[in-house]
């Protein structure tokens, strides 16, 4: 598929400099763009690539126009544009229709229109899939659950029973969602189970990656809003609830019954404690450890940096010599105050 | 299904305050219980929801009686009592007895009476399998590997080959039992396998969540004690032996060769480093980073609560400038000594 | 299989001490090796077994010889030797070539000679099998994937479209190649995915652990070198490269666009921030968060040690009241000065 560049300024609102001619086919770095190539400037320590590259054109900022030494497409948003473009020169892999034979469809499911239930798939008792909906090789849906049209599972995803899934979703490999929340409570002679009976609500256009699990309510609904974005190997504990456009980075965890706002980003390996709220709009950087509520938006972070292990030893040591630091610091306080008393 | 209160607290030896009579169906929590619903009050922060709650019944501990408007059944543990009669109104899906015709069962096998092998299930050489078990849909067991009675695989679970599980053991999806150790040695052309040769160990009544992994031994076993509960994505290194009852929480880890005790409770993130000893009792907070072994039973802790990013910058800035700190309060002494000793 | 201890001196380059023709058949721990079993000392910490060890032989350095009460190959590198002998007496389990009739193989893959496709595999449009590959039970291979000769796909591995594995690597169950990166553009209504059209090479002789992930590029392929090994739950953000030989424990994590070097080791839950540079020869110690481009070979932390939750809490709170303690600094330093100023 080759793609005009004045279509695409008028499709997107981008101001077109160039020849409005030009076509695009593929995409590619601004390092290393053929000329049939679009590409896009977003991360400023990029910019001086634009006086070298050979791509057909670039998606970029009106600041980074005047750098550019090949067509562009100038938007307050590239990355946006950018990813509106490569959608439609990469459009979604099509669907192939049916049930194959090594899939297992349980009698009573109910199956859209062009939905594609491929090689070893699982489908359970009255699950209900709509139209246009992908089910990989080899995913597994539980009894009860409710699939949206477009939405696609990739290969190797779990559903378990009862999950409600909405439209346009994608679930990577690996995707567990539905399982039993860490539900356990102490006796004399061990933990004793405590029955998982919720279910889980996934919103529309909720993309869940690799490995990332979501576990069921322990008696209510474990609910990602719609446009939720997790990265891979994520954690949801039983009966949060997260809003909508939330994004969570990979390795993130919530506790159980947290409750999290809409807009938020929790960076890589952050993870928020139990039972908290968390408003909208607050991003947590990478490894934060949220362990409070929060009620105000903005930044959280709890991260150190790594240094060479030689420094990093010695604070270490110092930090934990810091009341020692502070006793020391109080006595020559009391010194110099009965030394200023005396000469009173 | 049923059950009238009377019933219950005889069961559960629980002091009954109300109509005898009542009946629950379903469980329910305080805030929305519907009138046929048993719920329970564990966590203080919602006794107050005690005078709302149209709950059928509450299950609560003697101290909270007085303000709870509806039938309670009173008890020490109310959170235990809960989760036996939660499992009493639903009990574990039945299963159906018998091999799918989209499994593959090795011709050597040895299934139970009641078992299930489900759809996509792969059991390999010499497998024996117990009474009653389940291996959902698309799970996988190596050669040689036994499982006990009434144990539930889920789904897409793999067990590799020589892994001993016990009985009622759940392993929830993706879960992975089994894979190589992380062992590798050092050559001057690279790391070349070391060879895992060890298997893997499951006591009875252990629970695994979803993607979490127990990695078989170098030599000899990995092994989990009975009652042992993990969370989802969790790892366990090589060798390690976890004791009875431990429970870890999710994106804990492991690594090889630790050992830790029993009734141990360590919290979601954290992690023990390889080769340790870990006593009985011993509960670590969330993200812990145990680097020695621990002989004396407590709560052990290294996570810093995540700030707003401009006060954490400043400290952290702070932290990398205790050396400096320290050096500037030393300097202070030495000139208060000599002061001191000039007006001697 | 038992073989010589002759024999293995001679392959393996040690110096024997005693009987040559004593022969090994399996292998043992220090503490609880049989009488055919050979054993190795790598770690000094066990070196008092070796006066009270069973096993046929030891294999260890020349510095413990003193030490060692049965016969030993004495060798530089114990770990590396001892691995090579596992190896010859523990051989990978034999392929059973051909094509279930279980699995799914689209007409148009080409397969090596030797290679088994298990009950429940998915192979894919166009894919390239090599000769004595392992495609284990309910793996998936993603449409155009390569996969060179004698590589091992254990079970439940899902590798996306346009994935190209090296030779004799083994993913272990639960792996995930080629998923779609974490790229995601900020719009006034939500997210919008960006299409991931890059692809994920990895090279020969890579090992990567359970339930690890490593996606597909954004525009251009996301790379592991040669001998690269990964442990379990580790995540690679997408474009990530990572040079020939570097290791990495479980549950790290790169962010996107990053670069390790060679030789590097990673340790277990360390992360590292998107768009760096890691040079050749670094070591991160669990739980490191590199946040900044290294380019000096060297050992790198940022973890602090668990403590008793009383003194940590103390010193978290010490901690906090940094900014106080250093205005009480500067206020006595001005003090004193200003006292030393009106003696001059």
């Amino acid at each position: 598929m080759a793609i005009r560049l004045a279509d695409l300024a008028v499709r997107y609102g981008c101001e077109l400099h160039g020849d409005p001619d030009r076509e695009v086919s593929c995409v590619g770095t601004l390092e290393s763009a053929g000329s049939t190539a679009i590409t896009f400037l977003a991360n400023p320590q990029y910019r001086k690539q634009l006086a070298t590259t050979s791509a057909a054109a670039v998606i970029l900022a009106p600041e980074a126009v005047a750098d550019c030494s090949v067509p562009c497409l100038v938007t307050k948003n590239p990355y946006a544009v950018y990813a509106a473009i490569a959608a439609e020169l990469y459009p979604l892999p099509r669907l192939n229709a049916g049930i194959h034979p090594q899939a297992f469809v349980s009698s009573n499911a109910v199956l859209g229109a062009g939905s594609e239930i491929a090689a070893g798939a699982f489908i359970g008792q009255n699950v209900r899939i709509g139209d246009n909906v992908l089910v990989g090789p080899n995913c597994v849906i539980g009894d009860d659950s409710v699939i949206g049209a477009e939405t696609r599972l990739i290969a190797n995803v779990t559903l378990y029973s009862r999950v409600r899934v909405g439209s346009r979703c994608i679930f990577h490999a690996g995707v567990v969602l539905g399982a039993d929340g860490f539900g356990i409570a102490q006796t004399p002679v061990g933990w004793r189970k405590v029955p998982q009976v919720g279910g889980v609500v996934i919103g529309n256009d909720v993309e869940i990656g690799a490995n990332s699990c979501v576990d069921r309510g322990a008696i209510e609904d474990t609910v990602l809003g719609n446009g939720v974005k997790l990265d891979n190997q994520v954690q949801i504990g039983h009966n949060c609830r997260v809003g909508d456009h939330t994004a969570m980075a990979s390795q993130s965890g919530l506790s159980g019954s947290t409750v999290v706002g809409a807009r938020c980003v929790i960076g890589g390996k952050a993870a928020v404690a139990g039972h908290l709220v968390i408003c909208d709009d607050v991003f947590m950087a990478g490894r934060a450890s949220v362990t409070k509520s929060i009620a105000k938006p903005g930044v959280y972070s709890s991260v150190f940096p790594a240094e060479e292990a030689g420094i990093w030893r010695k604070l270490v040591a110092r930090f934990k010599r810091l009341d020692e630091m502070s006793a020391r610091l109080k006595e020559i306080e009391k010194q110099l105050k009965s030394a200023a008393d005396r000469t009173k």
